[in-house]
């Protein structure tokens, strides 16, 4: 990560979001157009109908298409982490991961080759965690507003789907401290076994929570200041990849509970500003389910997963793909000189 | 179909379902050996680590590949459809749906691709629909165990992963009485709009099951019988296929509702004659969730399809071979240089 000057201040974010581009509903009632004459009974794709809907809606265009999607993982190191010892991996496990994705030997790796999707990582200064939240802000001003520009800067055009995730040992205690501070709670409603803490371990981790929130008291009427105070650099960088891809027309999958919670700082802004995002997966961290039902949203796939680093929204690629796929290849009944319904 | 004299009796398929071969528990043993040591948290796959060892069982062989899938689409025609007027559509649709799959304008056709799976369509001589089984069996004995060994020559060796779905008008009829004579319960507990009947047309389907149920009361003691008196041939051809499957050690992806009720009758005889089969995906067909609950099977997908013509189960191929490139491809920690759990 670049440590220059932030082109974008956080209320210039505020700004971005006020503006954020709407559906193209022009695009959606071209696609139910299209979907009423294809060779099936109406309807009978189920979800995969509703999906090339809302690809359509936010890509602008009709038929869509998913040419060239795109997985990005964000990585970053959180001062928590090593503080409070709230991860049952050290986080050295954080850059030895990015080079294992480098490598090509991490399972998003092989979710991609099955997507054939391209995939970038992003490692965000790992050498220097944010500061430790337990005892004050995670972040100043200056540096979350550089990991949402920088997470901004990842959207590039050309992309017609991008799966979001992260890599981050100690990140899922950040998530529970975000859902926490957003929506209220307490922290063992939001906290897990993470990478796989035990009793003892999920003690500590929500207290960390309950020591993060009293430490930014402060913070806590401004979702972005909660992002600066108890979030971490990968996930300000995913809310900055969620805004982007929104101006980009860029429709995006999220990953599990840490992506979502990032998610949740931009919904609590305005929850029309993640729209163009659907819910790859539900993990198996049990703050997740809880929080979907707090955002009102469903997921695609409930495989119990929990691995991060975007595996479920990888693996959700293929599902967007197979809906557009059969909108743009499938024969309407005319073309096919088939029977209509009670015909 | 060629209309030669059966391979195989219905009493020899009796004698197979007993002669299958159980799982391979060795090559499930090697699966959890070598998944322990990959680099994520124990389990942290969920669902995807359960498939994979779920296809070494049944490929025999560990780590297991999906390098060759097939989607095999069983057709056939229905007495009771013309009779009774229990499907929205008129029988001519099977035979042009046949002709949609071969244009490649289906929706099978574009999930194949995005798969990379080929598609057999197996047209079962739709000229020639079975007899209307609200008046007697569909089918004599002969023409039951000629449509059984045509599923099962469907099986060539070297498949890995064999998705199987049906085309038939009228086939959800055949699938209620299917599993009102093996279950129990009422014809308005099994039935449902299949392509998007009516209510009045509703009526008239649960009073064919009804009908059918008292027409052949005498095949009611044995799961075969009742295939042949109220199934049709491509749901017994997927009986055959299913066996040859477990024979050519093939795990089999099961599609709806039509498609889980023959494998319903194979389980009826014989509970652990389906432990090959996964079901891709629960149907908005109401009957399959509730037929899912009596077999206690889960599926993968729950995306309110019901389209039928292996469509679920061609867009779960993904999902197993995502599971299966995961446990094949990823770094162990000790080649990856990743520092363990707690370490």
């Amino acid at each position: 990560m670049p440590d220059q000057q932030p082109a974008v201040t956080l209320d210039e974010i505020r700004e971005l979001i006020r503006k954020l581009p709407g559906p193209d509903l022009e695009a959606g009632t071209a696609v139910l157009q299209r979907e009423a004459q294809l060779t099936k009974p109406p309807g009978a794709l189920g979800k995969l109908e509703d999906i090339v809907y809302w690809v359509a809606c936010w890509q602008h265009d009709a038929p869509p298409s998913i040419r060239h999607p795109r997985v990005a993982v964000f990585a970053g190191n959180h001062g928590v982490a090593e503080a409070r010892k709230v991860s049952a991996f050290p986080t050295a496990v954080t850059a030895q991961m990015v080079r294992n994705f480098a490598d090509g030997g991490a399972a998003v790796n092989q979710l991609c080759r099955i997507a054939d999707s391209d995939l970038r990582v992003y490692e965000m200064d790992l050498e220097h965690p944010t500061a430790d939240f337990t005892q004050g802000p995670a972040m100043d001003e200056a540096g979350c507003a550089r990991a949402l520009t920088y997470g901004m800067m990842a959207v590039e055009t050309g992309i017609h789907l991008i799966a979001l995730g992260e890599m981050g040992i100690g990140n899922t205690t950040s998530a529970s401290a975000l859902c926490m501070a957003l929506f209220g709670g307490s922290a063992s409603d939001w906290v897990g076994p993470g990478t796989g803490l035990d009793g003892e371990g999920l003690g500590r981790k929500a207290q960390a929570v309950e020591d993060a929130i009293a430490a930014n008291k402060a913070a806590m009427a401004d979702p972005l200041e909660i992002l600066r105070c108890v979030g971490g650099v990968e996930l300000a960088a995913i809310v900055g990849a969620i805004i982007a891809a929104r101006m980009a027309r860029t429709p995006v999958l999220l990953d599990g509970f840490a992506c979502t919670a990032a998610a949740a700082v931009l919904h609590a802004v305005d929850p029309r500003a993640i729209d163009h995002c659907l819910v790859a997966h539900v993990s198996a961290e049990p703050g997740h389910r809880r929080l979907l039902e707090t955002l009102g949203r469903d997921a695609l796939l409930d495989f119990g997963m929990r691995l991060g680093e975007a595996s479920g929204a990888a693996l959700a690629i293929n599902i967007v793909k197979a809906a557009v796929e059969c909108h743009a290849g499938m024969a309407t009944f005319a073309e096919a000189g088939i029977s209509g319904k009670d015909g």
